[in-house]
This record gives C-alpha cells, structure tokens and sequence, in this order.
C-alpha cells in the first residue's frame, strides 16, 4: 500500500476555528474549464467619477451630498441589513420551530479613499494606516452603543464578489448578537483557552513560522498565511505575532506593520494574475460585550475567489453546499505561488 | 415601542439541523441593484450535440465511448475529487495543528436522459421515475462497498452554479467519512430523537402542514416548503410526510410521488423567471455505515442563488461569510410566489 502523500493523495484537514473539515483534491487541479468565465474588467477608471455616488461631493440615492473627503469616509448605510430602532418581543412559544428575534444594529459603508481608481494595493501606506485608524474608531464608537456586542469589519471586492462600486470602499455590520460563523468561532477559541491557558491562534502561528510552508509574507508584527485548513484556493489570513484580542489594542508600529503587509499581500493577490484580485475580506476580533476576552486573537481573513486565472473562479456548489468545502490546489502550493510573486504592483512595472 | 413584526423588522431565525442562525432583512428587498448580471441564456439547445460529452455514443476527455443509453447512464467520474485507491495513513502527531487524514471515495456523474435539450421540469414523471430508481440503485450498491460510508447525491444546473455543461445530469459522491454538513446535520437529528424520541423533520414538518404558509407545493406523499430557517432567496426543501430514512425505502408509490413533485417544483421554479432556473440540490439521508440510523429523515435541499430576476443573483459574500447568511426577502413570501406560480412550463405554454 503507498504511504500517504499529503502533496498528492486526497485527504481532509481540520479547521480547529470553526470545528470543519475541507476535502482536499490535489490531483484534480488539472481538471480542464469549459465553464462559466467571469468577465475581466480592464477599462482604466477615472480619478472621480460624476456618477459614482462613493466620489466626494456626490449625491447618493438618499439625496444626501458626500464632504469632500480627503481620506476615508464613514456613512451609515443607504440600505442597511439592519435598523437602529428597538423592538418590544414576546419572545417564541417554548419548543416551537419556529423561532426567530428581533436583531438590532448599525450599518457604515467606509469609503478608503476619495479616489475611485485606487484599490489598497495601489494606495501608499499612510492611507491604508488612515484606514486602521478609521476601523479602529468605528470599533470602539459602534462597539461603546449599548445594545451593540459585535462590529463586524468587512469589504468586498470586485463584482464577482458582489461589489457593486468600485470605487474603494468596506462595510462594517454591528449587532445585538454574535453571528453564527463568529460565535463558532469563539467556542472554539474559549474551549481550547480552557483546556491549555493559551491562544489557539498565537500557537498555530508559532508551528506555522517555524515550518514557513505556508507563510506567504511577515514583518516583525504580523503574518500573512495561507491556513492549513484553507478553504479558497487562495485564501489567507493575517495574524498578530503578539496575542491581540481587538484592532484598538494595536501600538502604532502595529498599525504601521499592518498597513505594510495589507499592502504587499493584496498587491501579491493583483500581480496573480495580472488583474484586481476580487475578495471577501473581513476582521475576526473580541465582541464588544464588555467581557475581557483572552481566549480571542486578532485576525483578518481573505476569501478570494479565483482558482487559475482572473477569469476562472472556484465554484462552492453542489457537493461543497450539501456535504463539505472543497479545494483542488494545496494550501502549500498557493502559499508558494503567492510567495514568490513580487511586492511591486504590476502596474508599475 | 412597536411589536416585533416578522414580515417587517430584521430579526434572526434558527436552523435546528445545523444548529445556525440565519439573519432576515424583509425591508431590504427595495435596494437597486446596480452589481453584476448573469448572463442568460436564451438560445434554444439541439436533442443532440455532436460535441457533448455526455450525449449517447460520444466519447469523453478520457477516450471511452458512451453507449447509446436510452434512459439514464452512469459513469465513473473523470476527474474525480476522490480516489478509490488505499492508503497507507501513519496517523497525526499528537495535539498537532496539521490535523489531515486521507480520505477515499468514488465519483460517478448520473446522465438524467439521452436529451441534450430537456431538465428535470422538461422531463416527463417516467423519465423521472428512472432517475429515482437510478440514485436508489446507486445509494444500494455504493453504499455496499466496504469502506463507502456516505452517499452524497447531488446536481449542480446551470453555469452560474459551476455546471460546465447544460446536458441534464447530476453526480455521486460517495466516501469513507461523513462530510462537515452531513455530520452537523446526523448530530442534531440524534439529539433530538434521543431528547423526544422522535424524529425532528418529521415534527417540523407537520407543524408547516398546520400553518400552511411556507408550503409551495404537496401531494400524498411529500411537502416541498421553504425552511422557516431558509438562507437562499428561492430555497426549498422536499420532505417525505412518513418517516424513511433513505431513498431504497422509498415504496413504488412514494417513488411516483416523489417524481411528481420534483417535476411540479422544478416547475414552478423556471416558470418563476421564466428561465431555466439554476440550483445545486442535493439528497440528506441515512449514512451508508451499516447502522440504524432513526434519527434520520430522507429529505432533499434546493439552493438556487437567483434573487430578482434571470439575471441577478444573491451574493453570499463579505457579511455572510464572516458573519452568517443574510436574506431580504422572507420564506413566507417566497413561498407564496412560488406556490402561484402555474405547473405548466412556460415554455409549453
Ligand atoms: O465536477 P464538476 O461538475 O466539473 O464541478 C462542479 O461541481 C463540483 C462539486 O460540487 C465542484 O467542486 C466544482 O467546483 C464545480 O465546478
Ligand atoms: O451591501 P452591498 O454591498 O450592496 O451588498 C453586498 O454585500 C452584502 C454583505 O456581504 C451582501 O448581503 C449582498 O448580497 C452583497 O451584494
């Protein structure tokens, strides 16, 4: 019988974060693609753009007039998910299956620069460390509403991933409860925290640094990763070197360090392939329930969706949706890939 | 302060089968949108094509010929996610992050019919009938093999769910282990028969017989309803009013039944945009462990993305992937959409 080849032979790894498997098929990358192909967009944006409703001095929908913002902008959202307004519930009949609550919550739309060309990888440093700053800001202020005990940070990019502007922007959804994928996640963040007095993360990071496999770009403060369990053939994640349960907690060479490796790993993720990479971004941090919580650490995931060129994307359907993720390439081959790519954006070169 | 409204106010709603919340904004169904259309195809397709691999009596990538089948076909997949082959596991170190373990499987793809120019909804309740006798032939003899412990039935229709080609057809992916969602799923059924005794849809179930609202369509023998707890905007479920765990329970009645209602759903389905409605479905039954299993419920899950029209999907993005899954519209009102719609296709019309 062949030993296992874990570069060759199909196998399932673990994600201890949210306690789930991903089914891993390296000998399928070679699949050939006669399906849907995305379309590239490759006409250059203007600077400002007169409709665009994100562009300093422009009207949005509501009839509202944006400042003319020479950094980032923060908005409450024109068609939030959720609404502000308290709501008196009788609560659900006992046992009964129909149960649902009434959610409470705040939606901001940040926009990360007046300018509707650039994208993080395009911008310089300071204005991504302009950007932390505002996160920072909007997690305390929607973190200190009363009724508020989550903030989640977000951004999608490119329209395959939903974005309907281009114009550089994120969201931020804050709410009464801890969303499902972070309350998972929490769970098993505290059960570990329980079991060993350590942080999961801080000590997954610290195998991971010393294998480097995986490791796609690092400073003194933080590392880009390509998980173990990684689900998107190029998905990452940025972690802390030092245990930090939330954004507000970071010393200014964090905020720095964190603007540097934004940058050269989102600027990696365009030179790919040679196109702005489309993204689901978002930050996993402490609630803001008023609890201490040790057994959080900081981070930030990237869930691309392209698989083998800026037109090919993955595809989570069928056996993904009713049995269990999927991938094709190995995590240690992406992460190699992404390595070795250069920090200079290909639209410089 | 005003009383909870659920067809009004955002609130969360839960799913006992995976033990998730789902977050619903029913005023959010007005947003414009301005993001990515798919595209639609509307040109007519030929009985035959000549340059289909899957048609009768053409060759595929790998060289073989397909007979010139008359009703369904199936192959052994050819570029599979899985490999039949043993493999030689040493184990995982102790306590180690790099938890992986391989895994082996079988894929098949299941042709639905010799038509290149028919799906489900187009088929008639015989040809129907033999797709059903063909996944219970499958679901007895994969499930024979020794080390096969998961029958995973399932279809992904249309390119915007990773579907490469329009020829009718689905796929079988069986396993040794049971996938993430299937495991999340066989945990909540057995708490709760082990709690109460009896089996959990088949209670949900008659409680959505009594209220009606979320059924769109039953007969003898099935239910098909949106979930109370539903994430996709059209998402459905088809459930048996008795309680079979596994598809080769099924009595011939209850296979005519269940073909009828899979064609009046798919039905109403494409009748809805008057297109050829894309999904991924898939079958949730009984693990092929050799065990007993009552705690499980045969049922069948529809997940199809469009939201508005032919042509504008609901992105599971940012948010949804950090957070949890968000709808606008409600299950109820879906339903009721559905449930007027005409069981004649539009296209015989
Ligand atoms: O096997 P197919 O049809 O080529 O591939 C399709 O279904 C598979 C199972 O859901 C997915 O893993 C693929 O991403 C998708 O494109
Ligand atoms: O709020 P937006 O950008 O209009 O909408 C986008 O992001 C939201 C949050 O992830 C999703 O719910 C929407 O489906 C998506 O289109």
């Amino acid at each position: 019988m062949r030993k296992f080849d874990i570069n060759e032979d199909p196998h399932r790894r673990y994600n201890p974060l949210i306690n789930e498997w991903v089914l891993v098929s390296p000998h399928r990358s070679k699949r050939p693609w006669q399906g849907q192909k995305e379309a590239v967009n490759t006409v250059a944006l203007p600077e400002y753009d007169p409709e665009c409703y994100l562009c300093a001095g422009n009207v949005r929908a509501n009839g509202e007039v944006n400042p003319a913002y020479e950094s980032s902008f923060v908005f409450e959202n024109d068609f939030a998910a959720l609404k502000q307004e308290p709501i008196d519930f009788g609560g659900n009949e006992e046992g009964s299956f129909f149960k649902a609550q009434p959610e409470r919550g705040i939606s901001r739309v940040v926009c990360f620069s007046p300018r509707h060309d650039l994208t993080l990888p395009e911008m310089d440093v300071d204005g991504i460390v302009n950007i932390i700053h505002t996160w920072q800001k909007e997690y305390t202020d929607l973190g200190n509403v009363d009724y508020i005990n989550h903030v989640q940070i977000f951004e999608n990019k490119g329209s395959v991933m939903g974005c309907s502007n281009p114009h550089p922007h994120g969201q931020i959804w804050a709410q009464s409860s801890l969303p499902t994928q972070v309350e998972k996640t929490q769970n098993n963040l505290k059960a570990y925290f329980e079991k060993n007095g350590t942080n999961l993360l801080q000590d997954y990071l610290k195998e991971e640094l010393k294998v480097k496999e995986r490791v796609v770009v690092e400073n003194d403060h933080f590392a880009a990763i390509v998980p173990f369990w990684a689900i998107w053939p190029f998905e990452t994640m940025i972690v802390s070197k030092r245990h930090i349960t939330k954004i507000t907690d970071f010393t200014e060479d964090e905020v720095a360090a964190f603007a540097v490796i934004l940058k050269q790993l989102t600027t990696k993720y365009d030179n790919l392939f040679e196109t702005s990479f489309p993204y689901s971004s978002g930050i996993h941090q402490a609630p803001t329930d008023g609890e201490e919580h040790p057994e959080w650490q900081f981070h930030m995931h990237f869930y691309p969706p392209l698989l083998r060129s800026a037109s090919v994307k993955k595809f989570m359907v069928g056996y993904e949706m009713m049995g269990e993720s999927q991938r094709d390439i190995t995590p240690e081959k992406s992460a190699e890939m992404l390595r070795n790519l250069s920090e200079v954006h290909y639209k410089q070169k």
